[in-house]
């Protein structure tokens, strides 16, 4: 009766009750939290250590050994010692052989050494198989447990089965591995921890340049005009005033900025009359970047918006207020209701509301989880539709604040417009060539581009052509 | 001393040291997004192609052959060819047999066809296993790297070795696979990437019908009513008055909506005695839409929250302010502080803001990797505990702000309730449900059912039942 | 032609085309529920049950048989059965020899047995390969495909193959296995599920208590203490303006308890000479809810704007206004600009705004989704360098808000200094501690400990630690 059918026999491997042995070269930090890590998952840990003598930092149940003695009970060898001690390691190198070397190190600087930790440790062992993983999990991290930075571990190597033996210990310590090809990829592995927002650069720095050209601008109108003219004393204008003027500016500037590379890729495209030849490197790097790009302005529509809404608690303009009431019940004058006034002023608080909403929309669209949880068809539409809607709602809520102000000569001070017409420029041009892009007689011959047509077509096999879902 | 115990190399499988070649038929866009992406990743990619001289968009290191030499080459066969080519590839069927055939194609419409394409495929090579997989990515997002929206590769197959290597291919790319059965899910796959938040349609139309409503009953109410009695021309509270109305009914009967459901059940099951039989299509529906109904009512929330703190930047607001104070310092008048008035207003606005935040709260636990980080008790205390107490604070908070006009007639034009009144009826019925339902003489037997107890048992074997979480 | 190259016949195992039988003992909620899922999913699903009856519960394509029976035919059996039942299992030793039992109960409280479930199956059946897993999973998510809640199933036992096929199992129905080691963790596994928010506990009982100690002390200078001098009724201030006082203070004393313990661990550091003693407990404790201390902190911060920007639309505040207008009217004065008023308020509006600005960031930066997208310096860079500027920002508000109040004696009503003095406290005290160990006689040895330089080393290996990102 306890003879289970032959099927599942297979299955229940009988003899690999116990995990096998991982051997760590080096006691540092990341040696002991990686083997406390690796204890707590049922692995038997042995240290390869110069001096053999228990150490009280060395976490119980792992054992301490020569690092020949050590390298023989293991087939995985996490190498957790720095890179100038690695030389040491040619001496063993008859114990390493055919072995799963680890290497976890990472450097100080990017680019630090001609070529990366693990490619220097597969030349100084060729009959080990160098698998680079770890990097980017700290000691800290795995102590603690507190993985709240990522759970990500890139791992890399030549040899197939050395790379799934490592991811597959990377899975059973509760981790995530992502496997980057082949011992090439380990540069840019020792890379990744060293790199600050590489993909913000740009976006932060256009907009802080921006930021500077705008608020000197406004200086220049707000302050300094009125000083120079009037004798006036406006500097508190600083504070509150013209960061308002400037973050809405920014956040509609870079809003367009966002939405202007994918219509110039369209006019590109036609232009052409085909999808297969590259964007030139500057738009696919300004494509690359628009999420980053949209999140900024998010970011200086969200402190607008804070700054717009405590502007009634603001001394001076309750000082303003007050006084221009008390003068009109001095000069006993009660003005009448200004209905076109109240329309104005409804409508583009209403716009700047509704646009404000779509952006944040945006935002949590692009948070990770969210994105990972929609199909590209959605993501499609909540980045394209929703995003031009914002950007229409934006841009309306800009041009009826600005109102009739437009026509009246004393709003352009030194013959400079006011900021708010500036920050019109781009979102307007994207709005007008994406509305000329909408005409059939341009739609109909992009729809097929972006679906593999081509006007000088040069290909072998256009019939085998898969329609997939375009970009942009 | 190099040789390895024998435990260890059994793991360290010294004959795979180079990934499988993979074939790729067709070198479209998604063809040759791929075979980049496998190159990177480590596999050698062999391109069947019916034209096999080298073409320049095929990516570096690719070979390009004819399909039936390709097809020798690998084990997994990926058929990045639209479905009505797929006629061709019966003249290759002996070429196929018993290879893994990869149907990564999608549709234009949903259920386009009779059958799923990768059905389809099935039925023209009977001895190839066919998987489909990878449909739901797209070419770009391959190429950039940018795989912002979904990293989930849904496969389905009706051969499970198959379907194991094509998911290990999936995992060795950075994707995550997810496996969904056999072939028959195909034509819920290849659906998937058409649907746009087929979950979401119910909760917006809905949303939008009952906005269109109530924006009619406040425009008849705020600004016909006016117009035709008093030819006061109001209609700049189209801006920003009436949608300040009608997003706080909307947040709150839509909030009460998604308790509703739940109170509904737990009355069926006391009603049925037992919690074995289905509930009703529609109310299954309901229930499994509750978290879309959720955030749309915080969406409504939200704007209501910013509608509400530009009220004193709006013009009308300050024009009125300054006539009352204006028209009181002409008549000489100066009003003393009316405490419970000052009480209503503080404590209505009091209300409102933490309701606000607890709202805020829930939508932030209903994002997808928050949820997935706490454990079914504390999502559960959250969904529930945090989300009742929002209802009873934003229904106490229209309750305080109705105030004492709910007994003076002249709130009642044409008879009709002023809109925030009906927005009381539905949280309103909830509340005072779930209220009698915590009653001992319900919560008792309701708690019993809903571990499993039954008053008229019918099933044979009762004893063995294990406690479980229950639902609602 | 058809013969595949020998490389790939070794990939395509040709015999195990379909998956192998499960058994579930016990037809429970969660036994159907998880059956159907199996079901869903390929598996063949056959039910082990006293009375082989078919039910109509069971999920279409399951078998009913005896224990025995059912068994024998499957590998993998789930024991979806309550704890008290699980004497009958004995009677099965014999059949259950070497199958893999997996123990999907949970309990009602936290550590209700000595034993957990799954070491207490164990020493039932010491021939059968115990594996805990599921028990984080409800019946009604796996039924509803709603898995809203945690995807995670943790899993641990003592055989490792046991534990890998059981994983498999979990990762085909579409969640994400975490081993957890040996069955020595089925104890905390089975508690988890039963577990509040734990890490929360100490920060949320700190913030209430604090906002209780800060609610009495406001209600005493602003409330009792003008009724008792003055006989004034300002009892409404309860509703806003006092937890618009106590909300502010919160957020900074606990922003400031974020920052404390990393400096408090610098210093110990500095004075041991060494990382290589663990902190004290409280110490330890402390670091690791700093994540939980700083989001509370955020929602104090929050509920904080919304309740100063609600300020203006307070009935109380309007009253204020207009009658303080209607004095000055009435006394025919009018007052000039006070440009260091302007300055002040405009500043400490601006410096709050641009505090809370980058305390939302931090906020969004600890999100699970996205501090899993950035690597650790970029991590570290957000949660240290932008905490800080934060914190710098917010207590520079509080400064500015107090203002010239600090040195007017009428701001200390019974000698108790007012609230926001209170707050200081704490943030002053961090940034002057952070100041000090920015000088570089510090910093440089605190580097070099933290690289895991020793002032008495006594351990034996210096040599080979490997510098890693150091914590704090």
């Amino acid at each position: 009766m306890a003879t289970a059918p032959p099927a599942s026999m297979a299955l229940a491997a009988s003899t690999a009750s116990k995990r096998d042995t991982i051997c760590i070269f080096g006691t540092g930090d990341f040696g002991r939290a990686l083997a406390q890590k690796l204890i707590q998952s049922g692995y038997p840990v042995v240290f390869g250590s110069r001096s053999t003598k228990p150490s009280s930092l060395v976490p119980r149940g792992a054992e301490v050994l020569s690092h020949v003695e050590a390298a023989q009970k293991a087939a995985i060898i996490i190498v957790a010692v720095q890179r100038q001690h690695y030389s040491f390691l040619s001496s063993l190198a008859e114990a390493l052989q055919g072995k799963v070397l680890v290497d976890v190190s990472n450097n100080l600087k990017i680019d630090q050494y001609p070529e990366s930790n693990a490619q220097y440790l597969a030349q100084l062992l060729p009959d080990a198989k160098v698998v680079k993983a770890f990097n980017t999990v700290s000691a800290w991290a795995l102590q603690s447990g507190t993985l709240d930075a990522s759970r990500q571990v890139f791992v890399c190597g030549d040899d197939a089965e050395a790379k799934r033996m490592v991811m597959e210990l990377v899975r059973a310590l509760g981790l995530t591995p992502l496997d980057q090809g082949s011992l090439l990829a380990a540069r840019q592995i020792e890379n990744y921890p060293l790199q600050l927002f590489p993909m913000w650069r740009f976006p932060i720095l256009l907009s802080l340049s921006l930021t500077i050209f705008f608020f000197l601008y406004c200086l220049a109108l707000d302050v300094i005009y009125p000083y120079v003219y009037r004798k006036q004393d406006l500097s508190f204008l600083i504070a509150v005033s013209i960061p308002n003027k400037v973050c809405p500016v920014l956040a509609l500037v870079l809003l367009g900025l966002v939405y202007l590379p994918g219509v110039l890729a369209a006019i590109l495209q036609l232009w052409r009359g085909t999808k297969y030849r590259r964007f030139p490197g500057w738009l696919d790097r300004w494509m690359l970047c628009r999420k980053q790009l949209g999140l900024v302005a998010l970011a200086f529509a969200s402190v607008h918006v804070l700054y717009t809404l405590v502007i009634p608690i603001r001394s001076y303009i309750r000082w303003r207020t007050s006084s221009q009431i008390v003068s009109q019940a001095l000069s006993n004058r009660t003005q009448p209701l200004d209905t076109t006034n109240a329309w104005l002023s409804d409508s583009y608080l209403a716009l700047g509301i509704l646009g404000f909403f779509f952006f944040v929309l945006l935002g949590i669209t692009s948070l990770p989880s969210v994105s990972n949880s929609v199909n590209w068809r959605e993501f499609r539409f909540v980045q394209s539709k929703l995003g031009y809607l914002a950007l229409v709602l934006c841009t309306a809520h800009t041009l009826v604040y600005g109102g009739k102000w437009f026509l009246v000569p004393s709003s352009y001070k030194w013959c400079l417009p006011p900021i708010y017409m500036l920050s019109l420029v781009v979102p307007c041009a994207v709005l007008v060539l994406k509305f000329v892009l909408v005409f059939p007689c341009l739609d109909k011959p992009l729809t097929q581009i972006r679906q593999g047509w081509e006007r000088n077509p040069q290909r072998p096999e256009p019939s085998h052509l898969i329609i997939n879902k375009s970009a942009v």
